[in-house]
């Protein structure tokens, strides 16, 4: 009775989320299909560069496919350690460390700030990774504003003489906006703080040679800043990275739990990467195609009456009236072959449902501007 | 001053690790290495089987290295898809959802059991991940002694009217020894509880057709049965997946923070893994040979007069003096061209530290033969 009691409940939560217009439903799409993509997170097109397929294909054929075992284990390879010296090079830090994925990287690295005592001062836009590593560190958290740097000043100066780590993302998932990262560093500094900031959104996309904005903010291999990102966004392959002081990376690979209890990313996927990073080094031409297009894209919208975000990178977010019509604006779109993001609550930082359109290099301009009109003839 | 505190504190915490001798280190290995691998997950030789490597190999070349999104976005392919109706059909569950990675999958499946008032009640050896969807989830824990079904009644019985779960691992990843599966599930539904089953060191090694150590109980399919594994062990890939009634899965699909907020796994790692199942499923005779040189290994260690774990399943551990002993004795082993796992605190359940012997049908007989002498020979 008790079980089926279980299955009911679960029953009952589906059908409210599906009477609030909040269902999430999955979409398999078949390999090279015809959909142009404004959902995906493959900045740079690198998903499916020829020397990224190939770097992955070699390593696939020469180490197989998993890495069997954790890093400390048997799951490191040559490929993991090349990958993090390309990554610690290009971002500017004493080190890099890579996790199985960007999750666990953050968690990891929240959670291996926090000493006895220490506060954490989060965004209250950070990515639910960010804010699952303060849940799980166990240490007192508090919830700023949104890009508020006076108020995290003021939740600092509440603590003196405690540790203490101020947690944002760069660019922002959602909104893709970017956080006043060199005023939240002046404030951490000033106050004694750590500064860990997610770099996921921007990584490739900005900065010196796409180093992000970590290294805009001329903030890379300062001793008091962590930078994490995701190798599955502008590096169009899978994974994490925690990047800097050498101390740091230490006691991750000691005592990091996510790295420690977790199979390493297949060599194949590091290998792949690793060229990924070459390659994004040196293409400042597709980043300020990005550029342009995120311009463009915020021009033809707003001029169809849409409330657009004003974006920092390559995220555009475009406010939908509700969850429903969120949900139908992108099957629209869908239909006629444009992807693109839907975001409902409880994905979204408030309790507005957007669109969110990603560009990527990888689609023409032609194909773009195509999907910029279909988005605006969807409209709800 | 307070980043060189920092700093200087992580350097103490690493002096005291490495004065307990419990400093963790990164073994880099080249591919092709000829190290004879006991160390590692890939049980059945998969990660390297023609047949998986040439899958992988297939779906890069068609949807390029990495997913481009989640899930949910753009992060499904038809490879996600197919694996997860392999997985469902192998299994014997309603349904099958893939993670991207094992760690991931068990935080996600303990929080989704959790509803208001939950009582959990986890195995003192539950690995890392387990532990960590406990404490995330927020609901009260209880920790029982390692495989004791009456501390288990207990706890339930003092909790009476609320819901509750057990949660375990099948086959322990220390010390390969088998939880009492079938009683604790006995005794999980005589309370109106539900049980949580981390099939990972079981799955491709033990039950029929490989289908697991829940499958083999004669749980695969129930009602009240959740199952986790890892696609990164028998299956020598990457990611994790939870099986179990439709209902539940969807809930997972809607409301898990560890499958929406997180990059899909690449589409060739799923399909390598696919190909995987199918060859998992057919091996008995590779499974018969595990549990022969298990035994094999628990003869010859037994008789050098070490202490030995009874092995239920394909590991095998041996204790090792201490942890300075345990790193000594590992090393010695890998200097003669053996790699062993080396587990000490806290990666141990308790204050002994161990050599974690992993038996692969990778590896060949002689080769296996050698290795079990070379740590004998090495022993402290």
């Amino acid at each position: 009775m008790a079980v089926a009691d279980w299955l009911a409940a679960l029953d009952r939560r589906a059908a409210l989320r599906a009477k609030a217009g909040l269902t999430r439903r999955l979409h398999p799409r078949a390999a090279g299909d015809d959909v142009v993509d404004l959902a995906g997170n493959d900045y740079l097109g690198l998903a499916t560069h020829p020397e990224v397929v190939a770097a992955a294909a070699r390593a696939l054929s020469a180490y197989g496919l998993g890495a069997t075992g954790s890093r400390l284990v048997r799951g490191s390879t040559d490929a993991h350690h090349a990958l993090e010296d390309a990554l610690a090079g290009w971002l500017g830090t004493d080190r890099a460390l890579v996790f199985s994925s960007g999750y666990l990287a953050n968690v990891g690295a929240v959670r291996a700030l926090v000493r006895p005592r220490t506060l954490l001062v989060s965004d209250a836009h950070n990515h639910a990774s960010l804010i699952d590593g303060c849940r799980v560190s166990g240490a007192e958290t508090v919830v700023t504003p949104h890009a508020d740097v006076t108020a995290v000043a003021a939740a600092l100066a509440a603590a003196p003489g405690r540790p203490a780590v101020v947690v944002t993302e760069s660019v922002f998932s959602v909104d893709g906006d970017l956080a006043p990262l060199a005023r939240l560093h002046a404030t951490a500094r000033e106050h004694g703080a750590l500064l860990l900031v997610d770099d996921a959104h921007a990584l490739g996309v900005t900065g010196p040679a796409g180093a992000g904005a970590v290294a805009a903010a001329g903030l890379a291999g300062e001793p008091d800043v962590v930078l994490t990102a995701t190798l599955s966004k502008a590096l169009g392959g899978a994974g994490g990275v925690v990047a800097g002081p050498a101390e740091f990376v230490r006691h991750l690979v000691e005592t990091a739990r996510t790295f420690i209890y977790d199979t390493a990313l297949p060599p194949a996927v590091a290998a792949g990467v690793h060229a990924a990073v070459g390659l994004a080094r040196t293409r400042d031409d597709l980043r300020a195609d990005l550029s342009r297009r995120a311009a463009l894209a915020v021009r033809r919208l707003r001029a169809a009456g849409l409330d657009v975000s004003t974006p920092d990178a390559a995220v555009v977010s475009v406010t939908a009236p509700g969850p429903e019509a969120a949900t139908g604006w992108a099957a629209a779109c869908r239909d006629r072959a444009v992807a693109v993001g839907c975001f409902r609550p409880p994905s979204t930082p408030d309790s507005r449902s957007r669109l969110r359109l990603t560009i990527s290099a990888g689609v023409s301009q032609a194909e773009f501007e195509r999907a910029l009109e279909v988005i605006v003839e969807c409209a709800p």
